[in-house]
């Protein structure tokens, strides 16, 4: 990568998930039974579909987000398990959504279920998937939770659908590139912190500082992913480097280099986004001006920004595993584009 | 179209959907303010879409029912305004993603989406209605109402799945055939009366009642419309004769005659339906099949099944302008056949 940030001090460079995968485990294996449960139906191609992204390796971030923003106010009923599969399941229909509307061919490395069985089992899986998610929050019966996922419902389509109206636009600002990925990545975080303090019973304080990590951590979690776009191996990201590029997708190390670039450099940028122009050769050039003008390790720094909201949201909360776990979330989204 | 099916005694052959449409004039045209008004997004490309539906000429036959089966209990609150609206957008979410499936052109006489704003806006915008449709239903709070359209949107998507993995396989029996339009079809029609006895605190039987009707409404509905298909005008139909032909889609006409057929004639099916080979004079020749089969005229026969068993399920309610207009929209399906 050679993109280099000064860490804050204290930062542990080794930062991972460790600690909320271990202190998530059992309600995570309950997580993964009820996914292979309400993934199931009678019509073999729902389970086989749904099956196939399910087990492709994503790390399950949000529902481990779910069920620790829970556990950390002393839950100990069983609703955030239902919460948590409900968030996953949302996660996972957008993918199925977003693979047909982007024309993806890999996924975390593997063919895209729209490769394998259609995008027409994509589109009406992802339905489906979203139908149950929706019943199982029914099903915990809590008004606020049901809002709160059913607002990000809304929130993520129709940032999917402002990023279709800003696609290979070149006059895109950071602003507007915000309000896409705040829409369409960091929703879906903040709401599922926030169901584990709703269903907790914890004070509208903690809820506003559970909601204000989620949304923050998404942000950074979103831009550190588009900085791994220009930099990461096909093997870490699960996809190939420059995919972004190739699709002409806008993301925000683009729309710094653009902004900042001579009016022949923008030339080019329209030439190979809005066009299409995109080969081996437009790509070498692309990532050549990301390092001329900081893009990458500015992007890193925008994370870096979001990250320390994400952190103080949550520092006025008694110490507990799960806030440490939370923490430690944060230094690892960095810590990926070291 | 030349089918005749005998009428039953008092059936009024010029019935209408114009009572229940008198009947819920004044809430449908707030339905319709709040439809425009959920649609809406400052994305630009939102309501562009929506409002191509939704201002289609569709005839609202689910929120008049919402309305009416709320109304017929005694309901004088808001609720069913919304749950009339989210309705319609469960109905215009699966339409939306239903014509990228199919891949279809035409819709009501219309382009559809797809082919003026693309598979990728399309798929989005529903998941957007979809969105909205759940906010609104948790604003009005009812968990039972949740349930029963939560249920129903995990219903209607597992159908269209299993219409998927039927579709060109001529196999199918009528029962697998039923298997799917109950769930992609009648599971909405149910849905849509059954809330409204929920938000009427009416009482179990009542509700029951409701949802039975609504149901075998909606097979009734969805088997006349497969009759239609091969019988109607393009401008009554908003589409064209022999789509489904076409599009190679199995419905209860080819069920039965490609059961009732010589080896010869299935040979004909198959060649039509899986291999695609449908040209005017392949559609001639299923016409000429279906009418030496009775296949329209039986298919109306089980609609008219259907209708019975709707007709009684309200029967033992007591006598209300609302029964009357929902007992004639049962009448006004069957005689979209005639």
């Amino acid at each position: 990568m050679g993109v280099v940030i000064p860490l804050e001090e204290g930062m542990n460079r080794q930062a991972s998930v460790k600690p909320l995968v271990d202190l998530t485990k059992a309600d995570m294996d309950r997580v993964n039974q009820l996914i292979l449960s309400k993934a199931g139906s009678d019509v073999q191609m729902i389970p086989e579909v749904a099956n196939h992204l399910i087990s492709s390796g994503g790390k399950r971030l949000r529902p481990m987000l779910t069920l620790a923003s829970a556990t950390m106010f002393g839950y100990r009923g069983e609703a955030h398990i239902k919460l948590a599969t409900s968030v996953e399941f949302m996660h996972t229909a957008t993918l199925l959504h977003d693979d047909v509307v982007d024309e993806s061919d890999l996924r975390r490395g593997k063919s895209t279920a729209r490769m394998i069985w259609g995008n027409q089992a994509s589109v009406l899986v992802g339905d489906f998937l979203l139908g149950q998610a929706f019943r199982m929050m029914v099903e915990v019966g809590s008004l606020d939770a049901l809002d709160v996922l059913s607002t990000a419902a809304s929130v993520i389509a129709e940032g999917e659908v402002l990023q279709l109206s800003v696609a290979k636009n070149m006059e895109t600002t950071e602003d507007d590139y915000l309000s896409v990925i705040r829409a369409k990545t960091a929703a879906l975080f903040s709401a599922a912190c926030e169901v584990g303090p709703i269903v907790a019973q914890a004070s509208k304080a903690e809820r506003n500082a559970l909601r204000s990590y989620g949304i923050n951590l998404g942000l950074a979690f979103q831009l550190i992913d588009d900085v791994l776009d220009y930099g990461g191996s096909a093997k870490e990201l699960g996809k190939n480097v420059g995919d972004d590029f190739r699709e002409g997708k806008i993301t925000l190390p683009v729309v710094l280099a653009y902004r900042r670039g001579t009016d022949q450099e923008r030339a080019f940028w329209r030439q190979a986004i809005e066009t299409g122009d995109n080969d081996s050769h437009a790509l070498e050039k692309a990532m050549g001006l990301l390092a001329k003008y900081g893009s990458l390790k500015d992007t890193v720094a925008r994370a870096e920004h979001y990250s320390s909201i994400a952190r103080d949201a949550l520092a006025p909360l008694p110490d507990s595993g799960e806030k440490d776990a939370l923490m430690e979330v944060i230094a690892f989204c960095l810590s990926r584009a070291h």
